[in-house]
């Protein structure tokens, strides 16, 4: 089974690999974890590391070759688009052109990528039956700060407008994809990955990446058609819009 | 009591006038009505138009203190952010391109608009009580093309991504805008117009102008404190986000 997983570390750079598991640890670690990530890539031959720009059309037609490189007719069975980037910004910072960068980076780049993987994803699905991440799925990482009915509350997020209202756009993306490529047998879902101590997450957070990347593992194994198109949290409880 | 509404007839030009009314017929007869405008606003000395370029910051500030020469001490009751393009895209046509220019005009032109006319709005809230038009609101025109949960009841909006996920954030905005501007006193909606004959409805949409103004004027003069920072059709119907 092929997993696809983008992550970013600044705005316009960002790794792509296979495995979902060590994209958390590059979060919270940072740079440091890349010589990890590297040492690893070399003990275990089924992790690879590939170099994305996830705003960059030419960056992404070239992972996409390369990951059809190492999946071969298998195709690609799950990709999950993590590359995201935060600015604090309340009401009275928020500038058209952060709204415009993050937007660029958190919700433009999830729809470019993963049209640009959708051939990888349409052959994994040809070659299974059933929903779910054994045969194709796309898990977009969203944020409890883009559900709409919570922003009540949740009014710590109002100084995130850039962020959140990404991320909701986000989640309207994914609903999108679930309709349309529900035919295709390909499943799409919005994650909200709970608040962890990442390098994004910061110091106050109250979830460890070791307690979340096992919550998450198990969502997605339980992932089925009852879930296409749901915006679920890291336990895999459904969030409202 | 002052209102102010703005339309597009292209991505980069608008106009800004007071009166909500003719904005519709703006749309429906495009450039013709200009004139008719202009005629308007010669014959009723409350009918202003200036021109505003949604994208353009300067112009916004411009067209404030315009507004503000026009308004004086009783600031602005009611903002109607209608400026919106559409471009026909599906996931196979869809661009980063013209995702980032839907946004930028039907999403991030709202909230620099909307941000640029706060102090006339809080001036308008100062001088009344309770919450509604007639003290200080801002309404944003969404669309029913932006629920999430009635995607895929409404699977032939799936040819206009770039619209609907912009749109989705508009709705978030208005969700933001709700809860920070609420201890101000001003109320903030959004707005599903109905689908309506304009130049951007086009023929098939079941609405007439002079169906939809009526009741897009009737929501408005019962909006109060229970409808802040909801999602409303043009007879004031709850949608669902």
């Amino acid at each position: 089974m092929c997993f696809g997983s983008t992550s970013v570390e600044s705005c316009a750079a960002g790794w792509k690999h296979i495995s979902n598991r060590w994209v958390w640890k590059l979060h919270k670690e940072g740079k440091s974890l890349l010589k990890e990530l590297q040492q690893l890539s070399k003990q275990y031959s089924n992790i690879k590391l590939l170099q994305l720009d996830v705003v960059c059309e030419n960056s992404i037609k070239k992972v996409v070759k390369e990951v059809e490189e190492i999946v071969g007719d298998k195709g690609l069975n799950c990709l999950i688009n993590n590359a995201g980037i935060n600015v604090l910004a309340s009401l009275e910072d928020v500038t058209a052109e952060t709204m415009l960068t993050i937007y660029e980076t958190n919700t433009v780049a999830q729809l470019m990528v993963t049209k640009a993987f959708l051939p990888l994803l349409r052959k994994a699905a040809q070659l299974s039956t059933g929903m779910g991440c054994h045969r194709a799925a796309i898990i977009n990482m969203s944020s409890l700060a883009a559900s709409m009915q919570l922003v009540q509350a949740n009014e710590m997020f109002l100084k995130v407008y850039p962020y959140r209202i990404a991320k909701t756009a986000l989640n309207m993306i994914t609903r999108c994809l679930a309709a349309d490529l529900k035919s295709d047998g390909i499943l799409c879902i919005s994650l909200h990955p709970g608040w962890v101590q990442t390098d994004m997450g910061g110091n106050m957070a109250p979830l460890q990446v070791q307690e979340a990347i096992p919550g998450i593992l198990s969502v997605l194994d339980r992932l089925g058609e009852k879930e296409n198109g749901s915006f679920l949290d890291w336990q895999g409880e459904t969030l409202p819009w």
